[in-house]
């Protein structure tokens, strides 16, 4: 193998890669970034986690096609210090690859391409295409209410599922048992039949990276097991999480009769500011609700106390409610209108949160008692 | 107490402030920031950790004059998350102090003024004063060879001595045994005499700090026990470390007769590229000098090999030295013009790096066998 590549192209392009490889592995070759030169010009770079797969396609002059593996890491730290604007030339044989560039020279162990294991994608039967855009949204709109917890696999990632409500939709769901989201789109053409799918952490951190660089439409295809995000110059593989994601339709209440609507920013600025003596450990804030009165107010043994008034429209019977700070301007922070609905029942009830009642957008926060 | 002061200028004064409060403190009120608000108008800020002590003044509208402590830390995120703009008010009473800002209010534990420990200065017979810029200089030339051995204290921060050389001078030293930094500037009126001291490594740190904002003159004065900084409203004073700082001349190089010119800046970039592939461990880069000719490599068992050619000027007998690439960066880092002078006698001895002669600062590296 041998070719000759842009400094600049090579490392966006390892960049992506190389945050799909894990920096420790029990297997070597998994630390290393598959480099197929085609003889059609054009450089493949290939990583694997073996739950997830990126491949790369980027320009080339390739003067000796030819493949093989080297660490990923290592050959990004090295790409990444080489003078701006060099041409970088690789060239592998005989169990080694050479990187020359301007006046460095260096030499990596490689492993044989063949050892590089790759995700079989089988068959992709569901096929559909969604804007970079509305992905990036379902994303950003959902992901901060994945569960961490490793014993609850099945909540880590986000859940896909089409649905036929008033119209055909797609809705994506992610939660953690304290809080959910929900974003709610326009079943995209092809999706119908669709499995219900869960896509792991991971994959949606990668694809959001990944999204940050793409225009245009992401070609979704997925089977019950696999799906696969193509991207243009990247192709994002991955396995689905294994697992039964709970009908979370359930929690999502319908008879609050309580409505708050307020001014996300200011309302979240006040969250944060009384939260600052809050314990660690609970973060709780209290609210106390009273006609057209907002009360945020935190008591600490340790710290003492604060409070502020935020303004807003609120109606109903006076009540006192408490959140966990931290949720609830993970929730408002997704927020893009000047006005939120807080939709509540009651001091131990779920409320509902939403822009309003035409926003995909929708989340449900668990309270806290204070 | 009650005073109201800009938002932005106390949070300015606590960001200083509570930079000096360690985060964990088995006496609270070492926790806390003394808030002194003066008859004549304006507010004293000032915190401890007991070898160090900073006291900061700056404007505020009193009301009532008085004094107080709260946690320091819990006020500055208070102040931080404060809207911009907006006034904030400081009152104390029966254990408590309400700081009110726009809608939000804030009540903190307190405690007492008189219980809040204050640093004997004593007497600091030695003063003089030392431009800002100087100052500055003296610190980053030499505060990264500091050791954090804690087992070797009297190295643990930067040794000042005055000596009369060819003429007056005051020189600032530090080293960690496996390389040295000395600055030597023009003896400042009024430090003839002036004790050996060594200044501790939170002292500069935070005396650094400060030191970004101040433009003009330093005023310092210390005995052999405490040194004080006057950088007009900062005033940092410091325990002295109660140590001997060794006999440093003895390891800087008189003899050695190999002299290296390069470009500081290729030749650490050609340092920083090869060491990629270095061990974590030992970081060693080799250099092979011949004349005009210097090769850096590093080889290592589990990545590959790495070498680059950088220009530079040589003329001895040729040879092959290594050095820890850190280390060997730190010191280039500090090399301002486009030409360093490195010093060399053989593989086994400490090597000498300046920018010439006339540079105020002198480096000397321990080279490590590759």
């Amino acid at each position: 193998m041998k070719a000759t590549i842009e400094r600049a192209t090579l490392l966006r392009s390892l960049a992506h890669v190389q945050s799909v490889v894990e920096r420790r592995n029990t297997i070597p070759i998994l630390s290393n970034v598959l480099i197929d030169a085609s003889a059609e010009g054009g450089i493949r770079l290939m990583a694997t986690d073996l739950d997830l797969q990126i491949v790369e396609t980027i320009e080339a002059a390739v003067d000796q096609p030819g493949a093989t593996t080297v660490s990923a890491h290592t050959l990004f730290d090295i790409v990444r210090k080489l003078p701006e604007g060099s041409q970088v030339q690789l060239s592998a044989a005989e169990g080694k690859m050479a990187i020359n560039a301007g006046r460095a020279r260096f030499s990596l162990q490689t492993l044989p391409r063949d050892d590089f294991p790759i995700i079989a994608e089988g068959e992709l039967p569901t096929k559909f295409e969604l804007p970079a855009a509305t992905l990036r949204q379902i994303i950003d709109k959902t992901r901060f209410a994945i569960s961490t917890e490793e014993t609850r696999y099945y909540l880590n990632g986000i859940f896909f599922h089409v649905s036929d409500d008033a119209q055909p939709v797609l809705k994506a769901a992610a939660t953690d048992g304290h809080r959910l989201a929900r974003v709610t789109v326009q079943r995209p053409e092809g999706a119908e039949g669709m499995p219900d799918v869960i896509v792991p952490r991971k994959c949606v951190a990668e694809l959001r990276k990944l999204l940050e660089e793409v225009d245009g439409t992401v070609s979704v295809s997925l089977s019950g097991t696999k799906v696969r995000f193509d991207l243009g110059a990247a192709i994002l593989t991955s396995k689905l999480i294994d697992g039964t994601f709970p009908d979370y339709s359930r929690v999502i209440p319908t008879g609050n009769d309580k409505l708050l609507k307020l001014d996300p920013k200011s309302f979240m600025e006040g969250v944060d500011r009384v939260s600052t003596i809050a314990s660690e450990k609970t973060r709780a804030v209290k609210m106390a609700l009273d006609r057209d009165k907002i009360t945020l107010s935190v008591t600490s043994p340790e710290n003492g106390t604060a409070s502020e008034e935020v303004p807003g429209h609120y109606a109903a019977q006076a009540f006192e409610i408490g959140f966990n700070a931290r949720y609830l301007m993970d929730i408002l922070h997704q927020i893009d209108g000047d006005l939120v609905e807080v939709h509540l029942a009651d001091a131990a009830a779920p409320t509902l949160i939403r822009e309003n009642d035409n926003a995909p957008a929708l989340y449900v926060l668990m309270p806290m008692r204070v």
